[in-house]
């Protein structure tokens, strides 16, 4: 069997000695890895696994299904079926303090490890896996590179199909269709709980301004009740926004963007207003570079859209509106650093931010502009390439 | 704002009441219900909202984001905005024993809601929760059949861009299109940790049987070793299985279907075993009925599959086969029952279940059938109409 791996194979000895790192400033004796974006980070394998890294000694990756594939993706030496409950003691030898992910790890799961491993206490290193994930290696920017010009690509595309009387869900089935064909592999992956989004929004008109669960500025109407995310069956009209807003996880990285289109053009007060997310895009575009402080970025966001005269809308409205600017992201959706309040560790270069100044206005959809940007010593680099402003189609 | 609700709103209330009699049998005082998809199914919304069930008393449907949808999809009376944290232990009032979801909640959760309620004892109510769920309304088995004819059409369509040459990935993408245009809302949600399916796979040749991370017989290769599940860009050639197995989400509720496609023919070998799959279905769909016990189904199909000559490649080889026959479907793909060793509960009318023999074959691929069914007292109602044998394009 021979599997793409995007790079990984030679990144994980680094990354698993940069986590040795962190761990002995914890003085943490080990990290035990469960949640399986984790393991594919230090391990090389997505497979359904364990990962046990002791500060010192050799990693064990422990393979429920299956072991055969994960031996053939993971450089690390020791890969072997899952074992006996009994074992594990053995295996975890003089360990007494050991982290673990507290933000991923169910409660079920951790009954049964402390039921086997009764000499451990573990303590919570979701912070030090966080910080190391959110810093990028030259090698996975390239990767991130590869899927932003994909999904770069399928947003192009858009005036190919986009016309009035067409259902929010049919523009999504046909950008959906592109990415695919493109090589996104699935959905976004979330590391909050409760948090789902099959792929992006397609909004028209009031669906984009409509309250909703996910933790973004827009959330879409959605099919039903039952996953109010995404695209509806809302027709799109002449003269309003068509927002739409997608991901994709491209070579086991996500990217994300956000472009308005219009049937015709745009009320002059919301074309206006995608003006100004441009230009609060253009300013801090060039301030993310290491050391700058993530919310004084979102400060500066916010400042300017009410120097605008929209700063009750921008990002959303009343108790709905989302607190922050950016957020960082890379092997999921939803990682460090993100650009809102009390977010002060300054941005360091490898870092890489989904940027999203948009602005809502009720009962008529939103508008905005978002891009993924690398953290440069020169400022943000765009790593999904495609003009930011309107696109109409006649 | 109007949701379409799939009629989750009228089935809340007697919801509610069955969970407060299994709570009571277990001398609980209450559910806190965090997992967004048991909060949809006791309150009829899933927004962002944690849900408190007394075993007396009214339920509070405390919302992050958006309570203002969450007051416009629920029928329960007490919405609101999630409170401080100080002001959670007046709502629990007299409550000691609360049951949590343990297989679904974080560690941080509880940490969360023990700091704010250091009166309550939390223990483990999935059984509870998974046993209520794994039983269908008339309304939910309704709601299934549309699904289940929407998902039938669009794999009914596959011999209309079936060809050689394409890729998996195509393939795909051609069937995720048909499917989200006929309302497919997302992906499959699934309860147990670590596992996720895009949508469905598309195994052309000998990737139908290489092993997987997937929990079931036949996982595909995947992209990359960043997702190592569903469609790759191996190409279909003639006179091979092309596997394909689809979920669709619709209204809330997920479908379950395989079928084999070929360009030419199959070898005789493997058409002989497709034939003993849909035998083994056959023989087992007349016994999806109330009092059957699961545990012996899966005996049966493995005796079939031996009887046959074909046990070393019933649902996979080795150490990678799945242990397992048929799976509970419902909100999630992984409910219950699960018709395999160790499920001794009878069947009960209302359960639905995901039946699908299938037979690896390393080197050359996977066939198989399966179709979701409705347990009555008749025996399985097939909610997947689509003939079950072999389609051939020329």
């Amino acid at each position: 069997m021979a599997f793409q791996d995007g790079g990984t194979r030679a990144e994980v000895a680094p990354r698993i000695e940069d986590l040795r790192r962190a761990l002995r400033t914890e003085a943490l004796d080990g990290a035990l890895l469960l949640h399986a974006t984790d393991v594919y980070y230090y391990a090389g394998t997505r497979q359904n696994a364990a990962l046990w890294v002791p500060v010192d000694g050799e990693p064990a990756l422990l393979v429920r299904r299956s072991a055969a594939r994960a031996r053939a993706e993971s450089p690390l030496s020791d890969v072997r079926p899952f074992p006996p409950g009994r074992e594990l003691a053995a295996l975890f030898g003089r360990a007494r303090r050991v982290g673990l992910c507290f933000d991923v790890t169910r409660l079920a799961q951790w009954e049964w490890w402390k039921k086997h491993l009764r000499a451990i206490d573990f303590a919570n290193a979701s912070a030090i896996v966080r910080r190391q994930r959110s810093v990028k290696s030259a090698a996975e920017i390239e990767v991130m590179r590869r899927g932003g010009r994909a999904l770069a690509r399928a947003l192009g595309e858009v005036p190919d199909f986009l016309k009035t009387g067409l259902r929010e869900i049919d523009l999504a089935a046909e950008i959906e269709s592109r990415l695919r064909r493109a090589g996104n592999e699935g959905s976004p992956r979330l590391r909050a709980p409760n948090l789902e989004l099959f792929t992006g929004l397609v909004c028209a008109g009031e669906t984009g301004a409509e309250p909703g669960a996910f933790d973004g500025p827009v959330a879409g109407r959605g099919l039903s009740a039952a996953y109010p995310v995404g695209p509806s069956s809302r027709t799109v009209k002449r003269g309003e926004p068509v927002f739409v807003d997608y991901t994709a996880l491209i070579e086991g990285y996500v990217l994300d963007m956000s472009r308005v289109f219009a049937v015709g053009s745009l009320p002059d007060d919301l074309s206006r207003a995608l003006d100004v997310a441009i230009a609060i895009q253009d300013e801090l575009a060039p301030l993310l570079a290491p050391g700058q402080i993530p919310a004084d970025l979102y400060s500066r966001a916010v400042d300017r859209a009410e120097a605008a005269g929209l700063g009750g809308t921008f990002m959303g409205a009343g108790d709905d509106a989302a607190r922050f600017v950016g957020h960082g992201i890379g092997m999921e959706l939803d990682e460090l650093p993100v650009l809102a309040p009390g977010f002060h560790d300054p941005l360091v270069a490898g870092q890489v931010v989904a940027l999203e100044p948009k602005f809502l206005f009720p009962g008529r959809g939103a508008v905005g502009v978002e891009n993924t940007w690398a953290v440069t010593p020169r400022g943000g680099e765009k790593l999904t390439p495609l003009p930011d402003g309107l696109v109409t189609v006649p």
